[in-house]
């Protein structure tokens, strides 16, 4: 596995694979790897002939500076676990690298980014389709890898491949979860033994709303009864927790029961720690 | 010369020839082609092994329905003046190709577009931003052809090539203009006789005003003494007249003599059509 940390060194060695007729696979993490991240990669080796995976904690993502500050560095660690996924090479740049001059264009993905991540965190999808746009300008890849997990940003790269006509397919991996349930997620390595322990009740939370949609009670029911659910937990400090279309995102009408695909989507502080998750329920 | 008129037929055909090592130029226009035009396109035949000229009047760049609907479409006289100036492919798309859904995304350029065309053309910098970007996308190239006739516009894709690293160099070539110094522009088929006679008149405004800028008059003085002579031809509806920095396109200081490369652009209507012109002074 090759280390890359220039811009100009990836686009010349995903030039030169383009050129040679290879399959490139692009990952694009934040470090801090765990599970979910290794499956994308060796998803990607399976479905590709070379396999860029990015580290980069990209700060035009982070509406808050606390956050980036203490999100999770691992350097070390994450170039041991990928030694035997398959990737062909990491990339791993500086801000300075990926920022050589202030950025002015704005990206904006209207009612798509109104909702949820989008409305708690100002500025943040406009962030990751800036770094997504050049991650792919740099990496040429044929296929792009994405975890379930991040399922409005999912929806977002999505957006922003299809309306400039990005030339590429999005693959989209279930999210992997611990054998308590929790998401895995690159912040559960922050969460406190308390917080930690408490923490798998968010799924739990997804799979009584999930239960309820199949039992077709009221966009409203289902909302009340997982709101009851969470409320006995102290220690967890809901943001919001949506019932919407999973194609658009928009939430529900709230006097019927769900109709078609329904996201089941919720952001949580446990502890100083912001945790996302989501159950997709198809009908 | 090819005529492809599929998205993916154009992207087939990238695809390969960058495998094969090729260098592909890219001129993209809204046809109706002048001088102008042709200039770019022997410039990129010189340049690279294969052209590709797009000729498309795109819809979501256009704020005023009246002046889409009116755009001169020769797609004949285009398809022979292109036949001896070395393009290899011309792609054609219909609306529904480039656009096959509606698009979410809105691209914003902050101050940029704050001024002059994007102050009166609402809207105008977005559509610009997405289609450049289908383009590049689906062409491919390593060199993409602009004319400075659109200043802003080429601030714009500037802009848009560094903040989403597009792996391209932008090429800008100066205004052509006609003999009695007219800026050549697909518009210039609208005009009447009446109105014809009155245009030149727009470069010599902007010639006085660079003489004045020249002599190190103030700003406030090259604004008044330009205005003036252009409100001795009543035909000449202006739309505005900006002194600018010639970097950030932001208004500079009345008070003073322009200091560094200035910018002196303006938009005017004349009988119906709308004409714009600029002339950029190094200093």
């Amino acid at each position: 596995m090759e280390i890359l940390q220039t811009a100009a060194g990836l686009q010349d060695r995903t030039e030169s694979w383009r050129r040679a007729g290879l399959r490139i696979g692009l990952v694009p993490t934040m470090g801090a790897l765990h599970e979910g991240h290794l499956q994308l990669v060796r998803a990607a080796a399976q479905e590709n002939d070379v396999v860029v995976v990015s580290i980069f904690v990209n700060p035009t993502q982070f509406n808050n500076p606390e956050d980036f500050r203490l999100y999770p560095r691992l350097p070390e660690t994450d170039g041991a676990l990928l030694a035997d996924t398959g990737c062909t090479a990491l990339f791993a740049p500086t801000v300075e690298e990926m920022y050589p001059q202030p950025t002015l264009l704005r990206f904006d993905f209207g009612t798509l980014e109104r909702v949820m991540e989008g409305a708690h965190r100002p500025g943040h999808f406009n962030g990751v389709a800036t770094v997504v746009s050049k991650l792919f300008h740099l990496s040429r890849p044929h296929r792009a890898y994405f975890g379930q997990k991040d399922l409005q940003q999912v929806a977002v790269v999505r957006q922003l491949v299809q309306d400039l006509s990005f030339p590429l397919e999005l693959v989209v991996f279930p999210t992997v979860r611990e054998t308590d349930g929790l998401a895995m997620s690159s912040r559960n390595r922050r969460l406190s033994l308390e917080a930690r322990a408490v923490a798998p009740h968010l799924y739990q939370a997804l799979t009584l709303a999930r239960r309820l949609v199949d039992e077709e009670q009221t966009v409203a029911e289902v909302q009340r009864q997982t709101l009851d659910f969470l409320r006995q937990q102290p220690a967890i400090e809901l943001e919001y927790f949506d019932i919407s279309d999973a194609r658009t995102l928009q939430p529900l009408a709230p006097e019927q029961p769900a109709n078609g695909p329904v996201a089941l989507c919720l952001a949580a502080w446990l502890g100083g720690v912001r945790l996302i998750d989501n159950v997709v329920v198809e009908r």
